[in-house]
């Protein structure tokens, strides 16, 4: 038998937490049913943990217990956190982790602690000059990967680089039958705009760009994000986190008014029988639940960051993220990316 | 008889002109019959105008044709634009406007080129840095000013306090019953995010904020454009840009998803009966013509660039709004702004 997929899950960050993580729990016990080939490593207070999971009533030999008890305050700044943050259930998640007891972890509490804590004690790669937040996004072909969400607000021309080698493993092991086309994000497609450092990375890109690894297919506009002609979107941390937040922003405004269009009167509701199911289709491909869960990259070993505010259901997406993750295998991906790209 | 507001319209630029143009004169011309306070000074070859203006059987004594035999081309650089748009109808315009005939200059072509010529006839205002592009961008109550949408893709401190002072004067002049709120577009809404650039601006502009001029609101997040908590949002020209494609960019990615579900089959063609109306108004509402025109805020005189891919009633939107900008006295309300901030 080969090794289990091994999860570290911090049961206690998050809004509800931990009723929100362990139904989340739940419901990725009860989609995996007749999957045996993995663990879940549950961290927190034993106490709360084993009433929520009675409440649940989970009952399954894939879920460990470990104690924890204390907890990562949503308070606690980046400064101050590893003198603050020693055993608490994010912390011994990450700990399990470089242990190897565990593959891959899983919070959804403070981001800002959640990247100092993982970097101390996962420690950067080599050969990765940043690490980067990478995160997942609709397109009308299937999904991108985009990078960097907001963990570096300046980078250099070669973090980008990094990133797009980064981004790309990641690619390959979430979606192992497609090709990673990457692109860098920018305000013109032509290859005079932008700025230096843009056009330094773009020029080594296309250098780097192989099958093997990822087809570099240039600059991409803000609208075409979503056209799915590339599938790794690059760019700097603070670009990154606006853009993720205005198609947030934006599509919560769309759909706020659509449904307020729809729920005006009598005759518009009456539509609505009409249209449910396929108004219900349309709503799940956009639900943001399904996107839930932002990957750190760059580490000795992948973390993954939930949502504070989502729901149980988008703390299955990103459980279930952390498995596909794992089962990819993104860190020899990582490593093949690195070897092949600094031709080692 | 106060003096008319006068009107300098490139009829060449952008796709399908002088065609798309001169409908679009057509539309504003129907809408404002009962008005007699403004004239439209259209520039172009003659000949094919007036057989336009036969077309769409304009009849009118508020027009004025200015003959120009030369187009700026698609593909004329900003560099060599100078030297090769002398007399093109783009350049005639804003030279009509420097002159004093009219009071604002309108083009649906090439963006760069209309950039560099404003600005070596019209001149900056000695006062201001930079000039910023401006633009609509709906919000839950209504609408805001987001700028810079790309003049410049680096900005300093003070470029960004101009752009709060000339986003804030074209908000007054638009919606004089209205307070100009202004944010900051950045990573995080607490004071120690985002870069020592955005934190220094930021402290400025909480000293400038004042009941008369503008009401300064902090850092806003992209999830929180379109909120409606701010409605002038300040940000350089590299992320604006970004911002701005990409809410489009997922605009067109939701409304394509939702018609494709609402037409699937039969049963969902039925609904459509039902919630056409307002599902009508739900589209009239984001429709993108409606916010067409970005307007070049800095210089001796505003001048508006349309959309080139846009068609006649998105042209007619930007006369529109041009024709609301002289009449809010933005070029007054600027020099006040700058007044108020300066201490003068």
């Amino acid at each position: 038998m080969s090794k289990k997929i091994s999860i570290a899950i911090d049961a206690m960050g998050g809004d509800n937490a931990p009723d929100k993580t362990i139904e989340g729990v739940k419901l990725f016990l009860d989609t995996n049913k007749s999957n045996n080939d993995f663990i879940l490593n549950i961290f927190g207070e034993e106490n709360i943990i084993k009433k929520k999971i009675n409440k649940y009533n989970i009952k399954t030999n894939s879920i460990n217990i470990i104690h924890s008890n204390t907890v990562v305050s949503d308070e606690e700044t980046p400064l101050t956190a590893v003198k603050n943050s020693k055993n608490t259930s994010m912390w011994n998640c990450i700990y399990h982790q470089i242990e190897g007891k565990s593959d891959i972890s899983l919070s959804a509490g403070n981001t800002g602690v959640l990247l100092v804590i993982s970097r101390m004690i996962l420690k950067m790669i080599d050969e990765v000059s940043k690490p980067a937040l990478a995160g997942l996004w609709p397109n009308q072909n299937g999904m991108n990967v985009v990078l960097d969400l907001g963990a570096n607000i300046e980078c250099s021309e070669q973090n980008l680089i990094d990133f797009a080698e980064l981004g790309s493993a990641l690619f390959k092991s979430l979606f192992p039958n497609e090709k990673p086309k990457v692109s860098l994000l920018n305000v013109g497609s032509e290859e005079i705009k932008g700025t230096e450092l843009l056009k330094a990375a773009s020029k080594r890109l296309k250098d780097l760009s192989s099958e093997e690894n990822f087809i570099y297919k240039g600059y991409v506009e803000g609208n075409n994000i979503m056209s799915g002609e590339s599938n790794v979107i690059v760019t700097d941390g603070f670009t990154g986190n606006i853009a993720l937040k205005t198609a947030e922003g934006t599509a919560k405004f769309i759909t706020q008014n659509l449904k307020k269009s729809l729920t005006k009167n009598i005759i518009t509701k009456i539509s609505l029988i009409f249209s449910y199911f396929s108004l219900k289709k349309f709503k799940e491909k956009l639900d943001p639940r399904k996107y839930n869960g932002a990957i750190f990259l760059g580490l000795n070993g992948p973390v993954v960051k939930s949502h504070g505010g989502i729901d149980s259901t988008g703390f299955y997406h990103s459980i279930d993220l952390c498995y596909k993750i794992v089962k990819g295998n993104l860190m020899s991906e990582i490593k093949k990316n690195l070897k092949l790209s600094k031709g080692v």
